[in-house]
């Protein structure tokens, strides 16, 4: 079958799928989860022939790390098919009831956005996660995992066809590609795919964004700051800058760029840098920096660069403004955090900071929709429309708005023999 | 000045804009209402200039109706200044809040998108409605009207800009684009401007998708539908038919397309043409239509065309199921109205037609930011992201997450040594 054939298959089932109930959905998930357990020895095994293969090929530590699909992966994977399944259905939600005229009733209800595009990097938990993301949120889904997970992948993707199959879901709102060149040609069906959200490296989710006009959901860095106000609890701003940097320095969330009020920047530096050698943190400072402390030369190529490494870039700014400033200019406007006592500083920055995520007082590490309580996420967002920040199931549907009449007509209210009441009823959408 | 430096302006001042209190953009809108007043006479001087170009360039009479902007037209534009400044704010509110753990609060807040670029038709009481909006919402403007307008245009311009200026609204928050190259330069732009909303033709938005990375919010086509069930009210039928093709034929909400479910089309269809004769309506229709009454011959083609004329084209179809095929198939996603008895049928249609509006026993012609009530409307998206249907001022904010703690690190979560409560909460984000 052709990416084409599979994605105009998965839109003529999605129209079927938008349909289908909380109850259907839930009992195909747990089919789902049944069937994974089931089929573990399977599972595992082909999972071996891709990590074998990989190896043999010479594939890096931490991807093949990424690759592995053991027996307890397995358990937390389907121990997330159970969370999802007591998490609220996003579809069908009235979010506005409103009575426009005696007997003409408007009424705006989620529903789902139809056939999403999904490119995943080499984890095959991933695969699960976000098929059964999206069939709890009434959507189709064309998947794309790494080349290096293809056996593991395969053998999941048909697991959850044939266990939605037999729990009535229509047939073919699950399609899995094979290849780059897949991922090309859905690029260009705008017609059939509403949706793309791409997971992967920089490089490749900015290729997604240039290459298609169907929107694209995601980030493209994540060149996050923590900013150290002249006020700031020192110690607090110590703990708070070797979490976001050193936690898990491989992620979007992780910090890249410390800003330091010039006030304090004395007292400040010496004892961030002890505690980041500790941790093993080369630092790359501005000119200001490296009077206070030894550290690398910052160029300006610094401010623009996500590490994903331990390396922090640090800058003293003369004031909260150069700090906002620099975040609007170099960041990725994914997470930013402020270290300050004076509420007034924190509404400055938490307003004037155009990010997706500005904390106060905490670590940039805590944006992720595990964290926020979403029990599920597809991933993170910096665009400004549609969903921003983590991604759970509310990011994954839609509205349409619903008007019933008993025959009324335009001309009537254009004339003037009638006029509108609009008001707010509380009310659910009886269709 | 060139486009490229009105938008990072437009940008540095969004920032800012964001901040504003609701006091502050009312008192600048209200400032804009009265200068609009005091200048009367030159704005409606300018308007006589374009009035009197257009009519010697030849430019056709609907047009020049549409650039016509006297007194009335003034008055009801300010009027609805005064209706926007009563409209509630659409920034700042608070859409959930939580506790993660004692002392860790995440607040989503909805906030300005940042830059929108509005290309409108020649109309220059939009220029005065889209510029009002986009303040009220917090975002910055970059405006292109109509050519035929520019003089109107630019003093209407002038007198916004200083208004807001006098009212301390942060200065290059609105800019004035002269041409369609600048429009062109615009669409590459994506670093400042966060969303492009087209008014205007339908090949026009169709170039402006096809030609910029920056996402966009309108609609390239309106091709509507009325399906009559079999057990419809027919007389009713006959109303939403004659309203929803006749009371105004050049917009997008206007009916192109009947559908007839076949075991009522012989009595139903020529009751239809003599109340469609009598308006002077044209009808197109398939080999089964014309069995029953008189009729051009429909083409494949007519299903795909949006007519804004007195046409109509008309298929009989087999089940409600071919009907929601033929909208799902051929329609713009934009108003689909059924007439039937049965609650079931009409849950079925307005479940599974895949449209911004779906109507039961109404005419296509109330899908209308006004007549839903939203007060104002910036245009009408079938986009499947963001904002779907009439878009008002709620349409045109994002939100940010606020995360307030007091040094909260991750490390303390991931070790287990401390834990998430994520107990939903009744309160504002303080900051």
């Amino acid at each position: 079958m052709t990416v084409s054939e599979s994605a105009k298959i998965a839109k003529k089932a999605s129209v079927l799928l938008a349909s289908c109930t909380t109850e259907e959905k839930n009992d195909a998930l747990k089919e789902i989860a049944i069937e994974l357990a089931k089929r573990k020895e399977d599972i595992i095994n082909a999972n071996k022939i891709d990590l074998k293969r990989s190896l043999e090929e010479g594939v890096a530590e931490p991807l093949l790390k990424r690759l592995n699909f053991d027996e307890k992966k397995l358990k937390e994977t389907i121990d997330g098919i159970y969370a999802l399944i007591s998490l609220e259905d996003p579809v069908g939600k009235t979010l506005l009831a409103r009575q426009l005229d005696e007997g003409l009733e408007l009424y705006k209800v989620s529903c789902p956005i139809g056939v999403i595009g999904v490119i995943f990097e080499s984890r095959p938990d991933a695969l699960v996660q976000i098929s059964t993301l999206c069939l709890k949120s009434g959507n189709s889904v064309l998947l794309k995992g790494g080349y290096e997970a293809r056996n593991t992948n395969g053998i999941l993707a048909e697991i959850i066809a044939k266990a939605t199959r037999e729990k009535d879901i229509p047939e073919g709102w699950i399609h899995l590609l094979e290849t780059r060149t897949d991922v090309n040609e859905m690029l260009k069906l705008d017609e059939y795919v509403d949706l793309i959200i791409p997971r992967g490296s920089n490089e490749f989710v900015r290729y997604i964004m240039d290459n298609s006009r169907i929107p694209v959901l995601g980030h493209a860095g994540g060149i996050c700051h923590c900013y150290i106000h002249e006020d700031a609890d020192l110690n607090m701003a110590i703990r708070i800058v070797a979490d976001s940097k050193t936690q898990y320095v491989a992620v979007c969330n992780a910090v890249e760029t410390l800003l330091v009020h010039e006030n304090i920047a004395e007292a400040f530096l010496p004892v961030l840098k002890h505690e980041l050698d500790k941790r093993g943190v080369v630092i790359i400072g501005c000119d200001k920096t490296r009077k206070f402390i030894t550290a690398m030369e910052a160029s300006e190529e610094d401010w623009k660069t996500e590490y994903l490494d331990l390396k922090l870039s640090v800058k003293v700014v003369k004031s909260i403004s150069e700090a906002v400033d620099h975040i609007n200019m170099y960041g990725s406007h994914h997470t930013d955090s402020i270290v300050a006592k004076s509420k007034e500083a924190a509404s400055f920055f938490m307003n004037m900071v155009d990010s997706a995520n500005v904390f106060w007082n905490c670590s940039t590490r805590f944006s992720d929709g595990y964290r926020y309580g979403f029990g599920a996420e597809v991933g993170i967002s910096t665009t400004k429309i549609h969903a921003r920040g983590p991604v759970g199931l509310d990011g994954m549907v839609i509205y349409k708005y619903k008007l019933i009449g008993s025959g009324h007509i335009v001309d009537d209210y254009a004339s003037k023999r009638k006029s509108f009441s609009h008001v707010d009823l509380v009310k659910k959408s009886p269709v």
